[in-house]
């Protein structure tokens, strides 16, 4: 990339001689082109604006509001952290104001807020700032492959322009309110920020994802320039990211796993229960707990005593402190989006435990098995998701993951004693018993589960269940055990 | 209402030869009734948790969560308002945590909250008792009407029980983290705070939702009330509201428009419309509106030009401070909650502009004409509606409605228009030929709407669009003419 942004800097403006007519056939294109957007509802758009301040940026999207139908386009505007947003991961905010297929999103202030903030630093921290560059470029690939095309417009002129531009606004009673104390400081450190967007740009501008630089002097030509870019990325779906398989490793812990002979005897297992119990119960009490949060992820086979086990631990809690959030086949809402969106809606919050009954594996357990999502699909959610818990981990989270594993013999069973038993014959529906006949199925994408997400930061507790209460004072003490261990050290694991 | 809470105060507990058969019962049966709620769909259930500190609530609640499926319960807690509670009309915490249909939901620190607290007062104001207690009776009433049945239990037990208790839990250290420091200051105040109670209960005891008092002394007597209570709502769903017919009034605004019959000149036009532009502009940016918000609500007939108005404002206004709502037939999370719910979702903010393009009118405008409501539904929505705005109004919000009315003889030419353009052939489609041929009936239903929801606060501005641009203008003007009256004077309306 040679200069990317030289061009703008010769500050082009639209020829005298054009007459309107071509801004009327851009605003009837782009009309025609939302709509048909609407009517597909095959992806959803995020134009991501940036640039120098004091270029136009604003106009340029009140513009886009004027020529398109504005009830379908949201503009998104993040400033500083509210304290909501401060309580949550960082990329939350962004997450859970995602458009739906169909709909068009603009945003100000983006995830590059931090990025350029880094880059425009005297004392710029290189490898800060390549890693916060290498989240943003999994987060917007992440995106377009899950229907979201990104399209990233970086606003600039020359330094006189700007100046200029600035002077022009601020001299109008009814245009001096646009004109901002930052926009003001631009042209002083020009060469600064014009260093630090280039930097942006070159680590970002990427495929599936590049930057595209908006000539920002004259007000025409930014304006038809932008019409023209948001024209051609409502014509043309972005192409397909390139799609990295995952690395064959192998997880042998179902291969031998114990399932046990012998039932923990009652009395030995009430008093275990509870004092494990008492020391969760201790442990989300401490004061250190209120700025971290805990993450409980239940996986397994039916049957494998996912709702026991999360009764037993609900009991070691306030009811006031946690939430069980039980997932199921998504809805239209959350199909609508991408697919890790309605996990995050449900992001840890400190001193909050939040439980979850399935999860987020779903793609790579029942969607794989299923074929709901595709081999890409699901094979590109391992990294994605072993990002997205880096992420959670991050901000405080404890997270731990329970894989309750059945035996055959045992699933069986209970199955079985669910039919008879009046109030357990809710639980039990034909979708059960033609899952057990995939049970090899799931049982290696299971084993694939465990060997691709199984991280530093959030590991898999492999829990053997035919024997309840061994299993149910695992899990108690397998929580206690991390919760004291992260909450000792002060360490973020 | 003799003396509600006396039973409770003999301390009543469980009689010893009762073998745990009952309880056992108690709890299949639980777990029967809750799949069965889920089942069907019916209804949600919302149990108000509130009483005596130090009467053993949480208990209760943990209890109810081990004995029933704990995945499909929310427990709701709410303490002091949060920053983005505080932000909105105080009821918004609550509405957006409604459960759906099928679901479950316990709710702590609820709307109770504030009456329980000024019943307490020394010096307590019976009349904004009254008025608080009246709002409560209309909210709950409406929620019942609106399929969530709202159950609320009142728990008790003796001076000399609730410290016995307290002293018992604070002994242990496992349980005293139970014992909060209000807790322990009940005994001190318990005179007090009894009579307290009593007044709450009396001034919201009402039909449909009528208090229930859990005897709390005993804790296995206290579990077994409050599960036989649960079990009862399940089993038995609520009476039907009683339902007040609207009073009739007439509105004659729509029989006398002046559709006139001079188009207005482009140069006065775009003179006219841009100072109108700029006197809202400078409104909301004036230091005064971040205390307040602004509320458009624009309803009118198909082609009437709401699109075209809404799009005028949107241009005077900064892109990153306003949000176009587009509201359409509700989807299905919608339809599970009760009707309001997805307008609260919106609930302004201070210094930010929601546009509404048609509203939380569409029950008492093509909910009614379509038949979608039912007569009782869209009868019984008026008041709501007035109750519902009086709450926003109240919180700064400065709430200006619109219905854009167009003859039927412009509506034609425009329909024929709109079918010749290429990129206007999307806004027309054969629903819009059959609303037509419902004209009367619309005409009927809007005259209703504007005769029984016209308030002091929320007015609305009838406007004929025959010509575009006199409507443009005179829509910009009301809102300017709002905003400076509502900024200037610092009322709130």
């Amino acid at each position: 990339m040679n200069d990317i942004l030289a061009y703008a800097e010769t500050d082009p403006v639209l020829a005298e001689n054009d007459d309107g007519a071509r801004e009327a056939a851009l605003r009837t294109e782009l009309l025609v082109q939302q709509y048909e957007l609407l009517a597909r509802e095959d992806r959803a758009i995020l134009f991501v604006v940036a640039g120098l301040d004091g270029a136009g940026k604003g106009s340029a999207v009140n513009l886009l509001n004027e020529w398109m139908d504005p009830r379908h386009i949201r503009t998104l505007a993040f400033g500083t952290p509210t304290p909501e947003e401060l309580a949550r991961p960082m990329m939350w905010r962004y997450w859970r104001e995602l458009p739906a297929r169909g709909r068009i999103g603009i945003v100000f202030g983006s995830w590059y807020q931090a990025l350029f903030a880094q880059a425009a630093r005297r004392a710029r921290d290189e490898e800060a700032l390549e890693s916060m560059a290498a989240a943003v470029r999994r987060f917007e690939a992440m995106l377009v492959a899950d229907h979201v095309q990104v399209v990233k417009l970086w606003f600039h002129l020359s330094r006189d322009a700007q100046r200029a531009r600035c002077a022009r606004l601020a001299a109008n009673p009814d245009t001096a309110w646009r004109v901002s104390p930052d926009d003001l400081k631009v042209a002083k450190r020009f060469a600064r920020l014009r260093e630090a967007g280039e930097r942006v740009i070159a680590s970002t501008h990427a495929e599936p994802c590049p930057w595209i630089v908006v000539p920002s002097a004259d007000d025409r030509f930014r304006a038809m320039r932008t019409g023209e870019v948001v024209l051609a990325a409502l014509r043309t779906p972005p192409p397909a990211p390139s799609f990295a398989k995952p690395v064959k490793v192998a997880d042998g812990r179902l291969d031998n796993l114990d399932y046990g002979d012998a039932a923990m005897k009652r009395g030995a297992y009430e008093k275990e229960l509870m004092h494990w119990q008492a020391r969760v119960g201790r442990a989300v009490r401490q004061a250190r707990f209120g700025r971290r949060s805990l993450v409980l992820v239940f996986e397994g086979k039916d049957a494998a005593g996912k709702g026991g086990a999360i009764r037993r631990v609900g009991h070691a809690l306030d009811v006031r402190q946690y939430r069980i959030v039980p997932i199921s086949a998504p809805n239209d809402i959350e199909r609508a989006h991408p697919y890790l969106w309605r996990f995050w809606q449900h992001a840890p919050t400190p001193g909050r435990v939040t439980i979850f009954d399935r999860s987020w594996y779903g793609r790579v357990l029942a969607e794989r098995v299923e074929r709901f999502a595709s081999r890409r699909d699901w094979m590109r959610a391992y990294e994605e998701i072993d990002d997205f818990e880096a992420q959670w981990v991050a901000h405080g989270a404890i997270l731990v993951k329970f894989w309750l594993s059945i035996s055959d013999d045992e699933q069986l069973k209970r199955f079985r004693e669910r039919e008879k038993t009046a109030f357990k014959n809710f639980k039990i529906t034909p979708d059960d018993w033609r899952n057990r006949r995939k049970g090899s199925q799931y049982r290696r994408a299971a084993a694939d589960m465990l060997a691709h997400t199984d991280t530093p930061h959030a590991p898999w507790h492999v829990i053997a269940t035919d024997d309840k209460r061994t299993a149910r004072v695992q899990v108690l003490r397998t929580v206690a055990q991390a919760l004291e261990r992260a909450l000792s050290t002060g360490d973020e694991t």
